[in-house]
């Protein structure tokens, strides 16, 4: 049945942004505003609001401090996040495997 | 880079309704509204929405019919839908492998 393949589809990954934020912050344990933008590609807004919404599910934490004088952003993703997000994929691998 | 993973990643299949829409449509020539509903568990609106939007971007065709007194709308891939949703699942195919 179609429904269990999406049982452990996640909506809060629905979205290419998402999808994207989750993936390098999967790799890469600590990653800057900037950074995360550039290899997005999105605007400051775009990522603003998606990563709020992770950070708000406990998906992702986000840290604030000054280097310098130049206040610094950084994101990293959260044991929940990661946990959740491989789920995620694996929902996503059974949808392909069906498709197949 | 993770913008070349997101390529042929298409946001009209971004939504799980959409995914199991289309999912269930790859692998039936014709699947009529309330079996979709029944496979999707998903609400009349929910599915005349998502349906409304895939068949505006002329990825699948929505029949309307009698049979007998009663009504009957069935749902089919059309060629182009069922190509953008290949190419979305190879985006998705190519996410997974980044992500292990």
């Amino acid at each position: 049945m179609v429904v269990n393949l999406f049982q452990n589809f996640n909506k809060a990954f629905e979205s290419k942004v998402r999808l994207g934020i989750m993936s390098i912050l999967m790799v890469n344990d600590n990653v800057d505003f900037s950074t995360l933008k550039d290899l997005l590609q999105v605007t400051d807004g775009n990522l603003a609001s998606h990563s709020k919404a992770l950070e708000e599910l406990n998906y992702i934490k986000i840290s604030k401090q000054f280097i310098g004088k130049k206040p610094n952003t950084t994101y990293e993703a959260t044991e929940i996040g990661k946990k959740a997000f491989a789920d995620h994929l694996n929902s996503l691998e059974l949808l392909l495997k069906s498709n197949k």
